[in-house]
């Protein structure tokens, strides 16, 4: 399967179908299967403690492994998660969080990843993901993408 | 294990240490190891398609189970979440969601449960998700609490 | 949505298209959306220290969800688990285990439901399951089953 | 942290503490946090339709895992999975199943990790696996390993 968006065909399409969503996140690298998304640090994030919200973290995942996603089955604004699970690693500082997506699978129906999240400049990660997303079936024709 | 907490104390607790965390819940209902919590709808849960956001609908899961399992353990803040998991059934309607959370154990380390989640006068639920906290070491004193 | 199989019926479909699928298994109670499904207690599924193994009540919370799943689509064996997670929540004792699944969804592409397993007359649940069928594209004609 | 145990010190000690649980496994490979097993193949593992069986690819998920993290931890007979969430990719071939485990953290309490699972000569994963240790208090001790 081949790479049919770059990062800047990725993002230009997001703030075109929805407006505002890549607000606060940066496409930094997209290869086959593979994305890096930032977050970009914003206090509205914080929780008590000064750590950034779970919802936060979540919200990065499930944009990492959308971009992935773009990135291989293209324009395509449909699909949506089925399945998120998150693991709560360590407090994330506040500032920059930064996903990496790697995919699994992209079957007729489902598309399975993981996402890996750091702290900008931890060597450790503060949360990993995995996300599911449900395909439409508009897709059983290849020919349609 | 018997209840310490009821529903108007620990909005009251909520509201003390962590001021603004209940402006959009309302805890129901509350009885041993379960606990009813309504999320009031407001737009800027929306995302496109006029649904309400999967991380809208995880932080009602994650305050649902917190509810719960605060009213069995008494006042105790530092409970974090660990691990939560989250299945989208059925879009959500832009209305009220009401989160309804069991917890099946509550351990020296940690609380695991489930929430359902159903869009105000919907027979079947908009999302499922299970839910583990980490429980402070400090609880390993029965007294503490 | 109706119930389309009988606990018998379904036993028997299991044992004509897997035999011996069901020998450690007594299916107790279907009801629409709901299966009851008992795993006979047998000395090959301990582990070290007298608890039932993991991937034995893995299997527990498969085949009831799947029990669950047939008596509402049918006779249909080409369902295959996508996702299939669990938590460990207190040893099992050496005896039989009662597995309770509820059906949360339905759709096209996937079916989402819980287990939860008991050892035999425990009020506190062992373990709890959440697992996701694939149902197979020819159900998309609702004539077939 | 730094590696306390070899892969032949592990098999050694899985084979002294738990006779027999390592028959089907080979620890082909251990570095600081990572772990690849090789479960071998044998016809008992299948069912219907000539595929490996989802219980045999949970304890293949389960024991790369508690390997990586004996590696970590020392001589440890204690853990216990809390949690398994298990995503299945691709029909596994009745062959070799090689798992590649990666623990991302060792906290107090828990120890978190994934498994990437190949059929033996596929570029593609079979299945990928989250897997939760809960660790045994005595470990709070730096000395006692």
């Amino acid at each position: 399967m081949r790479q049919r968006l770059t990062a800047p065909e990725i993002t230009a399409f997001l703030n075109e179908v929805f407006p505002g969503s890549m607000e606060r996140f940066r496409i930094e690298d997209v290869t086959p299967m593979h994305a890096r998304v930032r977050m970009v640090f914003n206090e509205f994030q914080l929780r008590p403690g000064g750590t950034i919200s779970g919802p936060s973290l979540m919200t990065l995942a499930d944009t990492g492994m959308w971009v992935a996603l773009l990135a291989m089955i293209g324009r395509e604004p449909l699909s949506v998660t089925s399945h998120l699970a998150i693991d709560f690693l360590r407090k994330p500082e506040p500032r920059d969080v930064i996903g990496f997506a790697t995919i699994h699978k992209i079957g007729r129906k489902l598309a399975v990843g993981d996402v890996l999240m750091y702290s900008e400049g931890e060597e450790a990660p503060c949360a990993r993901a995995s996300v599911t997303y449900a395909i439409p079936s508009v897709r059983l024709d290849p020919d349609v993408n």
